[in-house]
């Protein structure tokens, strides 16, 4: 039974955050928030797009988890506390099934970093879903992209490829919900405490969203350095040394994206400080060094190696 | 020639707001903005999708301005000064033949508004645009939908109606885009300033986008009283009662979204005060009054008329 726009969005997105700075939430023109005073304000949005983002058969509780985790991966990636969310979904038609679930995946992690929805906008059309994420960080201490310099020593967080893996496992067509890797595909975590650790530390830092080897690119141009990738460094779990060659191991860690992992840089007087925040939850891989000059240089054991950029662009 | 995402956003929506409150705009992962002291951070998002919002061939600058003016008279409605926005931008193409007039509407718009474009994404997908606007409003000056009391006046400003008229001239095929409705249904203006000025005197406010006699029922369920609609007094500008009957200025006044008025109710006190603003670039009318129960009853010279609900209900 299709449901009336403000009944749907009654039904499945108001409700209480318990945050105590939302002076007004869903349902009015616009939310009303109070920042904390002495905090900068941070704010992402990110568009998930059904057939290229999730796939049409993907779990509705997956969708709105992801909706959510790529923008808090966007705060993380700036040491920022999240806060407030809001959401835009185009949706064919108000079916309740997709939305239960959907509603359900978002508020769950929403509900683990103390994140509450507070506005948005239902309109139908095809399966989009626009969040867009607010979160404060203490002047200056922000991580951005620019910061690295020469010297410096290049981490990444847990492990890239793993969700680029479990989507070409769900291609294949003969993968099981419970797969490790397609679970990592469909509900990585964002890694918001990560960013808050290395607010102070941290030179650089961003969120692998496509790919390492394409974003470490990036990093490098914002921060007008060069980089050396020391590719026998490049962490592959052991669910994925399992599954597949070597060669598509490094081809998914350097190329994959939205695991969500953090990739930065460090002075060399932070690295046991921050080498020692690593856990087998968590672990936390050096993979080379920053140094003068432009461009990313890969290495293997030493040796000079050409890898084809394995960035993803949604547009090339 | 397809351009690169990163180019893309690089060419088109990476200018220079102005605003010294940017501490870090596109290009990063997220956004960092600076909120003034004591000012409460007010946040709407909402959602254009082709074929639905807009016509397939809509002007693309028509598409920028509506995209931002929907959610700066959101902003409005709270009596809110609107600061920054994000765009999420999902095409099926990067074509510039659309980019270009497209960001061009949007900066236009921003700019006499004093809003920088801090941050955004561009995705491959159908043509769906979303703006979350940011600003900010006084502690307690803030403009809601639930503050009406009985015995208040009821103003509309503008001329509603307008801008669903020129959408069905261009449906039937024969507009012109000089057509002053067409304009209207293009290039409607947020009613900003008038949302400042009434800070502080409206009780209730918010902007007409589902048609007014729906939108004024939401008013009055968020205030918990009834309203009485004089339909006689509702306002008809003469371009409308030049060119349509009178039952269809009627409908078309009540039911008509997307010219960005303000429906609100004033405290006798402020009526005088507040109708001295009115001028004939922006008329404010007196169209009712607020009355303890619930619901909207119309009358036409003082008679109960019962009129269908013209709300306008993307899912129903």
């Amino acid at each position: 039974m299709p449901l009336g726009e403000f009944d749907l969005i009654e039904r499945y997105f108001t409700r209480d955050g318990g945050r105590g700075d939302v002076l007004l939430g869903v349902g009015d023109d616009a939310a009303l928030l109070a920042v904390p005073q002495g905090r900068v304000l941070v704010a992402a949005t990110d568009t998930l797009v059904e057939g290229r983002h999730f796939l049409p058969d993907a779990p509705p509780d997956s969708v709105g988890h992801q909706a959510l985790a790529v923008n808090l991966s966007d705060l993380a990636a700036m040491g920022a506390e999240p806060a407030w969310a809001l959401l835009s979904l185009s949706l064919p038609d108000a079916d309740a099934a997709w939305l239960g679930p959907f509603a359900a995946g978002l508020f769950a992690l929403a509900g683990r970093h103390g994140v509450a929805l507070v506005g948005g906008d239902t309109v139908r059309g095809p399966r989009v879903v626009t969040i867009t994420a607010l979160g404060f960080v203490e002047p200056g201490l922000a991580l951005r992209r620019g910061g690295a310099q020469p010297g410096e020593l290049l981490y990444v967080s847990g492990w890239p490829g793993e969700a680029a893996a479990g989507l070409e496992a769900l291609l294949r067509g003969a993968a099981s919900p419970d797969d490790p890797l397609v679970r990592r595909c469909r509900y990585a975590e964002p890694r918001v405490e990560l960013g808050r650790s290395l607010r102070g530390r941290a030179s650089a830092a961003m969120d692998v969203s496509d790919g390492l080897l394409g974003d470490l690119g990036k990093l490098c141009a914002s921060s007008d350095v060069g980089a050396v990738l020391d590719l026998e460094r490049l962490p592959v779990s052991s669910e994925l040394a399992r599954r597949r060659t070597p060669a598509d191991c490094e081809r998914l860690v350097l190329s994959g994206g939205d695991d969500y992992e953090l990739l930065f840089t460090l002075p060399q007087a932070f690295a046991a400080e921050v080498e020692a925040m690593s856990s087998p939850a968590l672990p936390l891989h050096r993979i080379g060094r920053i140094e003068a000059g432009r461009g990313v240089r890969c290495r293997r054991e030493g040796r000079p190696v050409t890898i084809a950029e394995g960035g993803y662009d949604h547009f090339a």
